[in-house]
């Protein structure tokens, strides 16, 4: 369905191709005055178009906040954001109708809802869907900083080209690579895979730092739990880990196992394999996790598909300009999402009280 | 918190160290005679003690399905599946109160719930509590097996032992992995980690066969949220892929997508990179996921940690007989839970009508 | 919180003084074309302003069905609809801010938001927010007519004006009474109420037809308290009772219980006092009950209350129109509320399959 | 669904003629000492054969908590309470099994469930499912009374029978009204009523002092949607109102309206003809609703069915012995029930903190 989250819940709605997409937030904390210029800071990352290296289709992208606010304020009633879209020209998705396009929703969409299907572009599960996202966390990443937390995620690799250092903030870079080198490897290789008429995945690494340990719903909403469920409904993500994730794998007990320390009065754990998450709780360590974006399925190279109405084989060549790597615009979605869920566990965990605040002077 | 799942519901409760283990599950199909056999099997593949590979701590594991049958027939309220402990010797674990384990979510307890934490074993974190799962799950397994759909989990790796093909049931072999030349490798390996007080990691692939095409809830219960959601509830799964997962993050567009066919009239995938899953719904190839479990916490060398009430550091070594690898004893709850959320997934689509059976002729 | 429903669920967002009010709705069965016009008619027989009777603020209430639709029928995905405040002048509530209604939700609001109450209008709880609740509802009111299902409330009483027949169209009389001589009493009533600056209260009842036997979920998602539940929702609404309702307090077993009878085959209860739902299950009878709304809490007398800023006692009275007997408008809310819940109760019952129909040929 | 609560969840299980009933406690105040003697009271209070006024099945209804305690204290895991069922005897039922008793559900659970009906004795929608609710609810109840708030539920009439006072503890009368001549001249009409062969309905009243204002969720969490919501889960419940209910229907608004007033500083309504509830959100006055409770439906007397075998007209006639007045027992459930949904909206409004005590010496 179209809501997520337990006690507070995002629930969004439009589609790629309709008048608008948005999103509702209900049980947000009462008294937060919502940093508008913020919001607009993330769309514009997330937005497509501002650089050579994304999707040249014109998305504004202007938000507008229709309730929920009071005075500046958040009320306690739904924030629902509204964003229009615009330039939708739908006359090319018609000839894709009958011939879905390999690697996306197209013939899943077929098989759920047959005729009813809303096909132009994904409809609603496309890309398109996570300005919404990111338009409601963003708001939750704001609330978090607030108290100190820090939430960024990056780009680790695309393609072959690895970056495994930081070195500069990842919204300076074209790629979301924190570092000048590797955004530089990593936009030649995209240049040249784009001229080939294909596409390419990546890799983004999540840190969260600065996040209270004994957050956490045991046993079915676990920290692992309640982020993977929120970021595998980012259209592409194929997979995800926490802490050295799949390395545990082979690796011995005495090797995964994070020694306990003090330092300075407070305990932490001397290496981080976990995570931050212990038994699906935190632990008061960096919360840790990776995730697979898969290639862009619309690349323009002929690919074989089959005929919906006749049940032949067909060819399909997609058209457009579509993002060479989804996953660089990914990153603020993933940044935004996890914000969103991680406040929904602070609330369930008592450590944020929704009505706590009574007065602006608080 | 306790309950997964939407419509189908289970709800867990009892912990390592208590009277019992136990499951509730509510919104079951009405009208399926339940296999009583087939739950005492799932149950004695998860059972410790059951070879020189686990635990030896003697769990019996008797079910006791006490609600929720008629005359041995679903009947639409909750059906509620005991599990006894026996044997629980709580002596050993209040020495570990105030020393965590690394790896372990003692100290994720006490931050939690302080002084109330219930520190025995794990607690209700603890693996024991993958013995109500199992139960549960296994009766929707043998729903879906009634409906033709197959579900097998099977060990892929063990420490750096792989196992690429699938020549027997899992089952017969001690380390489920499917080959019994596999199966001699790790266990050997396992044998010589265990003598040196140390433990292994392991990852589980699972395949389900013959599931029905269309199946999922756009936007947040893609497949993909749902499997991730439940089986991060495991204890020690630290991550997940789905179809090539982590690969897909370095591959082209022209690789990663499957192009579609048609065999025998059958609109397939000649390839399934993509597991089975296009934009969080299922297409009608095999749900292919693969997930990552760390080595076994409780080792028994000694390391270090910080005592809770002195804040000062401390040296532990886990006494008692643990699996060498926890991995082994969660490949039939791997297969129970993803069972029990793929049922309740095909409730909500429409597909499997909880009502639907009104006599035991249908 | 904002949300309603298990499997379709309605999320309402907006405020009385604020930019707009909306729903959305989620889970709504995919291929059915919504009637516009028919959802306007609904929104019509709500406004206010167009009877004597009602108050006379412009609310012009123009829906814009913003998502969910393709090519005019549902799509699987969330309907939102936006309705604009139009002529919202909030000057006037300033005043108002220091010195609660009584009888209004102010005094509450102040208590659980403090200083960041949307104070205007009664804000989020206000009657306004009834106009989203019959957008959506009226979408599923529509549908459970193509189903042969009849939905309709009435006004029973007004004031001690009692109306114990139906021989019209409650819709053709200002006052929502099915008769034109009950119409014709009560309308001179609140006239003359009115002019003493005074308002009524109001008795709707409400009885569904046609609607299949064997729906409602156990134990704790009874009909009753599945109507109760929403019901309840709308403001000013302060009883309800099923069938015979508090007159089964003062009957005998032998008179309460309805006796089985065959007629054409058909296994009927020759009376209704328990409204067509026995063990919280509808037996195929008439769904009745009947729900007590209290009089307009805006009256134009002065009234006692406390300034909340110096805690001091103060008098108010009430300026602007209001209804002069809001019962009047809550018909209509009534019955798409209704019918929205009894269309969940349907797809939870599988009686309505949402993924049913894949053409529009079925 | 057999699950109530939003963050407080109760989920029962279990049957009339099962082996036990039982209930599970999601998320309750983590190091509360649960006072079991208390429980054992509440529980006594329901127990049939305890009086001649009531069923003489003997329900021994000993409760066993088999987990979510640790050391005596909650300790933040689901609590689930078991209740063995004794003395069963269904041979009796398999007669009815084809003739449904009318007022009963045999006939809707015939329509919902066909073969797989669990028909002996109401099954799971049976009177004896209240048991747990107590079990659980009273545990709610007691937490509630740590806090200084005070609920209490009694009888208010029986028949024509009504009591206006209140001069003693209900639970000293068999009647559970709270006056010996009310409870006298209601013993006398019950007795009369029961050699009859027929039984009685009856009203209960509560009223929970010295709660919190500010507390409900809006919209569709208002207090009298939740507390209805729970109260028609309880089998014979047929009307709610609140404060003054149905009366305001028929009252001006100048009468129906609190007015505001200070006494010792703290703001007070003068009147509470609403019940302590406006806009659905508590205003710190007494909480009041009243409900009815239908004629035990097991009557001696003949009643016409219909054989849903052949389809043709039969006569009843209920053996066994039953409660005369089934309201009776309800008294210590809406008690206890109302208990446990008001300890949900306290956590949701963050009054009450699930995780804030940490320590015994909070």
């Amino acid at each position: 369905m179209f809501t997520l989250g337990n006690v507070l819940r995002l629930t969004i709605f439009g589609s790629s191709h309709g008048e608008l997409v948005g999103s509702t937030i209900d049980g947000f904390p009462v008294g937060f005055r919502v940093p508008v210029d913020y919001i607009r800071r993330y769309m514009e990352y997330r937005r497509p178009g501002s650089s050579i290296l994304t999707s040249q289709r014109k998305e504004e992208d202007d938000i507008e906040i229709v309730s929920g606010l009071h005075e500046g304020y958040t009320d306690g009633s739904p924030i629902t954001i509204i964003i229009r879209n615009k330039n939708v020209i739908s006359s090319y998705y018609s000839e894709l109708r009958e011939n879905p396009r390999p690697g996306h929703s197209d013939y899943t969409l077929f098989l759920k809802y047959g005729e009813f299907r809303n096909y132009e572009g994904g409809g609603f599960l496309s890309g398109r869907m996570t300005a919404p996202l990111v338009a409601a966390g963003a708001i939750a990443k704001a609330y978090l900083e607030g108290m100190g937390i820090r939430i960024m995620s990056y780009m680790r690799s695309i393609g072959d080209v690895e970056c495994d250092r930081i070195t500069g903030d990842r919204y300076n870079f074209e790629t979301r690579m924190p570092d000048p080198e590797c955004d530089e490897r990593s936009r030649n290789l995209i240049m040249e895979v784009m001229k080939a008429g294909d596409s390419l995945g990546g890799r983004i690494d999540t840190i969260v730092e600065n996040f209270p340990g004994g957050i956490g719903e045991p046993f079915f909403d676990s920290v692992e739990s309640i982020i993977s469920h929120a970021i595998f409904s980012i259209p592409a993500v194929k997979a995800i880990e926490f802490g050295d994730g799949f390395r545990l794998a082979s690796m011995r007990g005495s090797e995964a196992n994070d020694p306990f320390d003090v330092i300075d009065g407070k305990i932490v754990t001397r290496t981080n394999h976990n995570g931050g998450i212990l038994g699906g709780i935190t632990n008061g360590m960096p919360i840790k996790f990776s995730i697979a974006v898969k290639p862009t399925p619309s690349i323009h190279l002929p690919q074989q598909t089959v005929n919906l109405s006749t049940s032949e084989r067909s060819t399909i060549t997609v058209k457009g300009r579509h993002d060479p790597c989804v996953a660089i615009r990914a990153v603020p979605v993933v940044e935004c999402l996890t914000s969103f869920v991680l406040l929904d566990l602070l609330i369930q965990s008592g450590y944020v009280n929704r009505y706590g605040k009574k007065s602006k002077r608080d």
